[in-house]
């Protein structure tokens, strides 16, 4: 078992290890029984614990007192989600969102000033950028920050209801200080969003003058977090309230920025602020480990309908249908970790570095960052979901935090960047092969791009990409049934998916004119949203390939190569329509796939509760009395 | 609009015009913001305001004071659906449980005692059956009820923790007699699982001596439902508190019954309970509405992104991927709708008449309660997760209902049987083409008994048959593009997959010897949850078509045959796999299968707002601030 920890915890192993060991105190516990402001209490209490530890230094650089280690501080983020959720968000708000804002959007000033007093949770705040009116078209937000060359302030408003900042984490009750997206008018002229720092509350919790607070209310799960809605009467703030990294207003108005477009400046802005995607898709993984941990240590003690001629019950997770319920998920689970794994590695390569950044590369990442949040919130929600039916009853009571889990993992598909709106954005990385900007998501622009440059798919260059094309290269090209189980056949088969689906979006959407280019792309979007999808599922698997490829124990090595198999087998099946379709499976190799995930179910059976025990969830987030001793 | 209510509304429209009208009460309130001992004080009270209607009533006996309507019964509590759920669920566990099981398994003088003080809800009850270590099987629950001739009396108990009485509606609060399902021991001989009143509070609300009640605590939902465990220490109740319609014993302990078979006469008890499955396949059915009304509603008016040209931003329900989560669930809403229709019909036929009921046409009916109840509830709960998604992070919102709805109907998949249990029964049904018990519910019995009986696959007389029979025979049985639109293809291609399917199936079982039985039954299970759901598919289907055929409103039908194209090709979409496997549809065939289901949401797209509109949800249970006015 710990040899499998050791892959799963990677890189990292020493600050996994510690993290586990300091959100195992009983300080970090669930949010039992507790009502909306208890445990919202609960979570800013726990708040500080973790600033106590000195743990969110890890993602801001030394120069601010902080450690710079970006990678360690998103797996961080990713073991919060262990436990109580709502602090794992909170934290996610303050440090990541709100302190990252201000670091990678302010300038030397700003960060003298603030990062060490939110870095210790003295100044908590807010990460203000939703609207009513405006959630996923973010560049088109309508609060407006007006500058007064009188006063040499910004005047910050919010023209009506629709564009009032909504569901804002830490805003209902404790933030201080907000980063507030805004356009930004200076000389009659718009300029485009813009972050700036609004201080929504004194000292004493008071709300500031012109400031608004509403609280959003009790929600299905999170409430430990006081998300709120804010508005702003004609808020003055000081010039220098801007965060002025990508653009400043000099004393007399003069706009100046390094970036001349409006909207590729606040794409290159939001760009920065990957890490909180990257986060949020490390803690849903965390969050579905702890659930199928759960749901196999039940499966393996539940006994239900004698076996004839034996005296004990049949144990449940010995039965087809509770394997296939549970076992494809938690393969599926096993890739996206190490999926995540190299993301976080790629990330921490590009944001430690102190030179410029590659922009393809960059993009690159941006686009991996959606599309594996996008994958792994999915995952957890139906994981978690198939967790609480494989507990039956037991499984809704409280008590046994599935339904917390359900719950509070929700919105994950929701919130930083609906689902549906990253796949498109993946999708236009790939058409666009990274080259264009990502200001405009339109579908003229995206259309257009496509017709114009579009030159047939980009394999990116993971880390995992050479691993794979060794693979491939060593590979028999058998053709026969074993061909199913062969790594090479496997990974050739994901490529080829990708390539086609993506060639064949990119035919349709070169027919575009100006005036058929919207009805062209809609007519076209589950098409697009295929073309992200099945190139995320070929990263994920060549991630999983290449973890495998680096495990040197022998038996673990073999037992990774079976859930391997499960993963690319399930994923293969779940899609074989297409491959059918498309001439790349046979009716009777597609049989041979369904009955292949059947047997490979029954092969991983008995190990199914060492995999779980790997992921070596903390056993205070697994005190449910349905599989206490 | 009110014609398309009309067909939905059907045999029972005035009826639920009514009940629409008195959900539609301020009285009948959603708990906003109540706690569980408000919440649940809150359902009681609304229970009493039910008693007071008369309304429970309707499923009981004239001779008891009842008014012998089944049928109406049933729509009371589909319609009960549309609001809060736990009163449902508590209205549910009182008349249809508790009510239902003394006066369908008790005799006369339990229901001269008890039936009119269980539908005034003077008696509160509790159906308690489900054991912590016995949900599923129920066959082999451990509760005992030991006669004991000298004092006349049944001795029940509960053996030990795995025994204990779990998840009992009614049970933590309120109840105070309940319906205790134990095995009969007489004379020394066990004689199987049979029900016994046994009081569990006085007057008072005190448990009854030897009487141990806990509460299950918090839930997912349904927390306005006292959920409790019982246990039994050597409680003694007279000899008259068994319910002795199937089983009785005698003062001198002699016991006699009109069914031999243990088996078979606790699944002929069973049996009578069906009410309760297709209860709950009701009101997740109204449930759903709900939410797709929400969803729809809000799709209709929130705007994202801009169309180039155009001054206002895009209605996100004009974005296919958009329709694509929600046309196709309204689609198959509608369908399972019909669908249910026509099985209380039937219920009503069976259950109202006076003489004996064909024992083949009561397994018919039980099975298609079983397949439709799984159906619809795996249907509720991924329809409600869909129209969640599609309200973005106002649908996790408490107010905006969707995480309530969520919530509260996450346990139908599992109450009332388990749905994967539950498919199984289908399948065994089809199997065994009815004629066998459903006594024994394991492999081997099932197995063997396929070997020797199996005849082909049984097409059941429902009403719709002969609707269907007569478009097949006039289909032009047509070959081009358009056979996808041509309803006897769709009819033909269900039929034709659940025959060789459950050939398929058959062919496997009858391999079985006593050694290999339950190995090759397991490694089949995937393929007998397959027959059961293709199964109720066709069912569904032919419910569908039969209804467009009632129609007699030129528009409205046209509307409705649209409709159900889009229900019939969006099932064929997601199963194209095995259609192409299995050679019934060609690559270009299938690829043209998805390119309808995207032109049939383009179609109905302008209707949407129509089709929710006619389920007629009252406004009280859609008051989402994110759909108001």
């Amino acid at each position: 078992m710990d040899s499998l920890t050791d892959v799963l915890d990677g890189r990292w192993a020493s600050l996994r290890r510690d993290i586990r060991a300091q959100v195992a105190d009983e300080k970090f516990r669930d949010p039992v029984g507790l009502g909306v402001e208890e445990h919202r209490a609960q979570v800013l209490e726990q708040l500080h614990e973790l600033a106590a530890t000195g743990r969110p230094r890890l993602g801001f650089p030394e120069a601010s007192g902080g450690n710079g280690d970006i990678g360690g501080s998103i797996i961080s983020f990713e073991l919060l989600g262990l436990g109580d959720l709502s602090l794992m968000v909170k934290a996610g708000v303050q440090w990541g969102l709100f302190g990252g804002a201000v670091e990678l959007l302010g300038t030397r000033e700003h960060h003298e000033r603030y990062l060490r007093a939110i870095m210790d949770l003295e100044l908590p705040g807010c990460f203000a950028m939703t609207e009513s009116g405006h959630g996923s078209d973010v560049q088109h937000l309508r609060t407006t920050a007006t500058y007064d060359p009188a006063t040499r302030e910004f005047v910050v408003s919010t023209p009506d209801v629709a564009a009032r900042k909504d569901y804002i984490g830490n805003a209902a009750r404790d933030g201080r200080l907000a980063v507030v997206f805004a356009q930004l008018v200076t000389a009659g002229e718009r300029r485009g969003v813009h972050a700036f720092l609004v201080p929504i509350r004194d000292e004493s919790g008071a709300p500031m003058p012109g400031v608004r607070i509403e609280d959003c209310g009790p929600k299905a799960g999170l409430n430990g977090v006081d998300n709120g809605r804010l508005r702003f009467d004609e808020v003055r703030i000081p010039r220098t309230a801007l965060l002025n990294r990508y653009g400043d207003v000099a004393e007399d108005g003069t706009y100046a920025s390094p970036i001349e477009s409006d909207g590729r400046r606040f794409f290159t802005m939001l760009g920065t602020l990957v890490r909180g995607r990257v986060s949020v898709a490390g803690s849903a993984g965390s969050a579905t480990k702890r659930a199928l941990t759960i749901a196999v240590r039940y499966g393996e003690r539940r006994r239900q309908f004698h076996r004839p001629g034996e005296r004990d019950e049949v144990v449940v997770l010995d039965y087809l249908a509770h394997q296939r319920k549970l076992l494809p998920a938690l393969a599926t689970t096993y890739a996206l970790h190490f999926a995540q794994e190299e993301l976080v590695a790629t990330l921490d390569e590009l944001q430690s570095g102190t030179g410029e950044v590659d922009e393809v590369r960059q993009r690159e990442l941006e686009s991996r960052a959606a599309g594996l949040k996008a994958v792994t919130t999915w995952h957890a929600t139906s994981t978690i979901q198939a967790a609480r039916e494989a507990c039956g009853g037991a499984g809704y009571l409280a008590e046994n935090i599935l339904p917390g889990l359900k719950a509070d993992t929700d919105v994950f598909t929701t919130f930083e960047g609906d689902n549906t709106v990253l796949m498109q954005l993946v999708a236009k990385g790939l058409l666009t092969s990274y080259k264009d900007h990502f200001e405009d998501l339109s579908p003229l622009a995206t259309a257009r791009f496509v017709a114009e440059q579009f030159m047939g798919a980009v394999i990116e260059r993971t880390a995992a990409r050479k691993v794979v094309e060794r693979i491939i290269d060593a590979g028999p090209g058998r053709d026969d049934d074993d061909a199913l189980f062969d790594r090479a056949w496997q990974c050739k088969l994901f490529e080829d998916r990708e390539e086609h689906v993506l060639d064949g979006v990119a035919r349709r959407l070169r027919q575009a004119t100006p005036e058929n280019a919207f009805d062209l792309f809609n007519a076209s979007q589950d098409h697009v949203l295929r073309a992200g999808r099945v190139h995320v599922d070929r990263l994920v698997l060549e991630a999983f390939v290449a973890a495998v490829d680096r495990c040197e124990d022998g038996e673990t090595k073999d037992l990774l190569n079976r859930l391997c198999d499960l993963y690319a087998l399930a994923n293969i099946e779940a899609d074989r329509a297409w491959f059918l379709e498309h001439g790349r499976l046979t009716s009777a190799r597609s049989k041979a796939v369904v009955a292949a995930v059947n047997e490979l179910c029954a092969e991983l059976r008995p190990h199914a509760r060492k995999l779980v025990d790997a992921f070596a969830v903390p056993e205070q987030f697994l005190a449910a009395p349905i599989i206490a001793d």
